[in-house]
């Protein structure tokens, strides 16, 4: 597949280091995809990255889901001059815990999504116009039935992993479940059978931010000249601080203050403390790449995520999977705590399912997947597992 | 003192099942109070209540120092017809853990507040208007001294006990610290030696919430036809989560819907979970009784407090203390967890004062302070420590 890979200058690469954006459109009428709300939405475009070459039997797909506000460019570089590399590029990429020497890597942006993938941001082919508020309301089993589009676009029949944190944790559990025949193993780093409801809280307290900022005109601003950029980087911070830990605050910033030692005494100044100007920052970077209403829309999908409710418990939902699983969770991750990854843990025991279980010991809080000083623990874990999977499946004797 | 309090109908009571707000005028021109910055402000109003009856000997006054949103009216009601007594009736009043048939309780509105003592939306009387955003910055020792200033004023010599939870443990501190001569006893509750700068995070979102509220008009509202609510309302759903625990959230709500058993698919809906649905009446309910600008000069007062940055170290802040200390945690409070309180402890063994030390079990989070069911246990810490302190005071071996 990756040489169908368009370059700018018409040239096919499957480097990881020279990456390029690839676009598919599946669900196109009349045969558009039926979501689990009853509405319908078609055509969906998927941006997508693969990295590697696919085998001539095609079984070395390793297929990732990203978490939230993440997106297709999982590693590599789309040039030489692009200032970052893809989100996991520490961890995918050739020689490294996924390796792309072996391993036929996609990665989609998600169906809700803002970078490419059809969302409340792309054009409404009714209208002509964005959706806006106007885009269906969407679940994880949605964004999983749009990659599932994409294999069969692709022309894949079988993945060897899926592999995703958080969201995209959430994700490879509706994968195993729902497309159990396609799946080889599954990868659930620091999520859950659901998301708990102080996760809820933080969700709603993020979504009031954007319906608040009078710039959000009910989700209709994209031909207004400013955004809401207020309300969504005020969502983003308090969001952020959950991907945090303590620890990890204390660590990197403490109390120190952004400008000298001695306190200000002045009441408007809103970056004293590193901590407040590192928020502001993160807050005015993601409002450069992010859409209002996509933020809206893939936290709503988030909440509603939960396997019990779904499937009568989380033992139901296990008995439907084929897979073999390895569960992760951090110490010091409090979104989605070790007590979630257990939760999962002892249901697929309970359905005689294959998991490997391991909390790691980090620092880092929710977001320790993806810290780069924390990813070789992590491979430790998932090389072996893919190269298990992948030699059982080739031997037969999986 | 209680003789003192003016009631409607002309009456005074010492009732704390029917209490009165009280006013005291001090630091007045040429005497104004010397702030920590450097500024000076005066008069200075403070609102206060009392109850129970000062003893001959004057040797029994607990002063509580409320919590950041608090207030003096700390237990009973100011007419029958109140729908909620004061924001401690479980814990102070007749017969309770801190007995008003015993001790003589004061409670007085911080420096800064909005429930009557001088805020930023009291009148500046160099302008006749409310002071606004150019009230001046303040600190947890200028709230002390002003209750400091109120005991003066009171002829009020020394105090049994300072009693407090979060902010108000701050204060408390300060107290054992800066007016050491006067305090008999320091109860902290839930408390810590600083902000960990996870809270400053918090209280920095929220701060930004109101800022980005283009009603906030930098601070001068008061004379708008609307309030900043909507950043004020998300500033308290935000800090609101921090006082709850997940497992407090998950007891009370969980992931149940506020109507029926049915998702809604809606994404306009923004109370569909009623952990949603609570936060927003939260936030509803609290612009209704507090201003912005002292929600941000409370929370930089808070922000600010650090004994070790302060007085070199915290050993060295305690080395100032003469009196004794019962420090309390709770199990599942993450805004100060119990190391906070490990770390007091630490420090105040180290100076060789007297202190005691409990963590109690409790799933309510960092409120569990203010919540009734969890007040016996306190009762049981809190109600010998008075007792035994008032009788060794009494019998002159303190």
């Amino acid at each position: 597949m990756s040489t169908e890979t368009a370059q700018p200058d018409g040239s096919a690469t499957s480097s990881s280091s020279n990456v390029a954006r690839q676009f598919a459109t599946i669900f196109s009428p009349p045969h558009p995809l039926v979501l689990e709300s009853g509405d319908q939405i078609g055509p969906v475009t998927v941006a997508y990255q693969t990295y590697g070459t696919l085998s001539p039997e095609k079984d070395n797909v390793v297929y990732i889901c990203h978490a939230l506000t993440g997106d297709a460019h999982v590693a590599g570089r789309h040039s030489p001059e692009e200032r970052k590399p893809g989100w996991w590029d520490g961890f995918v990429g050739p020689g490294k815990a996924i390796d792309t020497d072996r391993y036929f890597v996609i990665c989609s942006n998600i169906l809700g999504g803002c970078q490419g993938t059809t969302g409340p941001s792309s054009e409404c082919p009714e209208t002509g116009k964005p959706y806006g508020p106007d885009f269906p309301f969407i679940t994880i089993r949605d964004m999983v039935n749009v990659h599932n589009g994409l294999l069969d676009h692709l022309g894949i029949e079988k993945v060897l992993a899926i592999v995703g944190g958080s969201l995209g944790g959430m994700q490879v559990l509706e994968w195993a479940i729902n497309h159990a025949d396609r799946v080889g193993a599954a990868v659930i780093l620091a999520s859950g059978a659901k998301l708990n409801a102080q996760g809820i809280a933080f969700n709603a307290v993020g979504r009031r931010a954007i319906y608040s900022d009078p710039l959000f005109h009910d989700g209709w601003y994209y031909e207004q000249s400013e955004k809401p950029r207020f309300g969504l980087a005020l969502a983003r911070m308090i969001a952020h601080i959950t991907y945090l830990s303590e620890q990890s605050i204390e660590l990197k910033f403490g109390r120190r203050l952004q400008d000298g030692d001695e306190f200000r005494f002045d009441l408007r100044s809103e970056t004293e403390f590193q901590i407040e100007s590192y928020l502001h920052y993160q807050g005015k970077r993601f409002v450069e790449r992010f859409d209002a209403n996509s933020y809206l829309v893939l936290t709503r999908a988030m909440d509603y995520f939960d396997l019990a409710e779904k499937y009568g418990s989380i033992y139901q939902a296990f008995e439907k999977t084929k897979c073999r699983f390895l569960v992760v969770s951090y110490t010091t991750d409090w979104l989605f705590p070790t007590s979630q990854s257990k939760e999962l843990v002892r249901a697929l025991v309970q359905a005689r399912r294959h998991v490997t279980f391991r909390e790691l010991e980090s620092p880092y809080g929710h977001d320790a997947f993806l810290i780069d000083r924390e990813l070789p623990k992590l491979g430790s874990l998932v090389s072996p597992f893919l190269a298990r999977t992948h030699q059982d499946i080739a031997e037969g004797t999986f």
